[in-house]
């Protein structure tokens, strides 16, 4: 199969004959018509993870978040940076070709980075309304609930707003960008207050809206708290879950799911 | 004084009388004519802030960022919500003043969120070109690097990116929410490659920029790395600042800072 003819089949599988007029969902890197030798899904194709494909002998990336540091992946503010210089000859003299796929992975018959985070974290039973953004779990501790996660997440620290004993029983999660609101910063907010949840588990974060909200709530001695355990620790499982629905798909050629790790160090 | 006579006194100082056509800087409880009894300056008027203002006699609070969780402190879509029904009820049975003070403080003669950063570490002197944003500093490692920033700021866990021995000495600092580009996400990255910087200390971030740009250059063995602070962290010392300048302009009334405090725990 052909770059294209793998592109083609994930489509299918995950969106049917659905199609978005304007996507970032794009090729990259390389030719659509080149022929695929192995591929490697992950959250980002960050250098590690390129030369790691490389040492396994794929050729074919499929990363969810942008290789060129822009939510566009426009590359023309980029022509005289040494980092992109240095990047673009890794993927070029190995002949890496970079595809994109993030809006339909949201946007496919289930929203498949959920599934992959359900899937680690073992939550597909506990969801309320076929919401994957509300969980109703047994009632456990803020502390025992961040532990969790840290655990299930491979986590060294998370970041908590709230009382460590706090009960949590009502969960909210928003992964990835979705935690600021796509687009309305009260949404997080609305959706904390209209299903009455207790904690939040969020990927990205800023201090102004849904932090400022949940500790204002907490100081009022509201039962509200929030767990951050950011994007790429959020979203990462959707690309590892993703490894094992491709294989059927591309028959042969070989596919494996590389991590592009937490950036982040705890001092 | 009353709260106009205060505000204004505030914007001569720092603006003369350079005024914007629009801006957040507004009332946000209480009344232009209220006569002030005491003065609190914070990062943000939080539940915790407005308690201790009250404590102290003060009925004036001047808040850097918004009160009720977004960007432009609407209050429409919080008619029904508890948590701003009880902060409300605790701001208006109090006769609080609630006046935010963002655009015209970064918007000064000098930045003077920035002015009480440079105070609060020292660096009044290692600044590059008169331009707040980037500095040379005698050569330490990110390790020691984040240590002073933890020691200075009051933290207890700093985020990094980047090798812990790695050299640095040319350092940028974007405070608040100008670590996510100020509506351009590459400015950030621009000003890491335009000024040579090895190290950039944030305020907010996202993972898909800046994070990203400086994960795959470590990666590729060049000399970059990253510090988040967040934004109160980075931004309090500007108003703790304000409650020294602001003093002489008010003459007898009391002014104090009260610290807004980092909302996150680690864990």
């Amino acid at each position: 199969m052909n770059v294209q003819q793998v592109i083609d089949a994930i489509l299918k599988d995950s969106c049917g004959d659905f199609r978005l007029s304007e996507t970032g969902d794009r090729i990259m890197s390389g030719s659509p018509d080149t022929e695929v030798t192995g591929i490697v899904t992950t959250f980002m194709a960050t250098v590690d993870v390129i030369k790691q494909a490389i040492a396994c002998g794929a050729n074919m990336i499929i990363t969810h978040e942008p290789t060129y540091y822009t939510g566009k992946d426009e590359t023309d503010w980029l022509q005289d940076d040494p980092v992109y210089a240095a990047k673009k000859k890794l993927i070029d003299e190995n002949q890496i070709v970079i595809w994109r796929f993030h809006d339909y992975m949201h946007m496919g018959k289930t929203d498949r980075i959920y599934d992959g985070l359900l899937k680690e974290i073992g939550w597909e039973n506990h969801m309320l309304d076929g919401n994957p953004h509300t969980y109703q779990i047994e009632e456990v501790s803020l502390a025992e609930l961040a532990s969790f996660f840290k655990r299930k997440l491979s986590m060294d620290v998370v970041q908590i707003i709230g009382k460590p004993e706090m009960k949590c029983s009502r969960v909210g999660i928003l992964v990835g960008g979705g935690s600021l609101g796509l687009g309305r910063e009260q949404m997080p907010m609305e959706l904390m207050r209209n299903m009455n949840l207790d904690v939040m588990v969020c990927g990205e974060i800023m201090e102004w809206t849904l932090c400022a909200y949940i500790n204002d709530a907490q100081m009022l001695g509201l039962n509200k708290a929030m767990i951050v355990v950011g994007h790429e620790r959020s979203e990462e499982w959707g690309m590892k879950f993703m490894a094992e629905w491709l294989q059927p798909l591309v028959h042969g050629i070989p596919v494996v799911f590389i991590d592009a790790r937490e950036p982040f160090t705890y001092l």
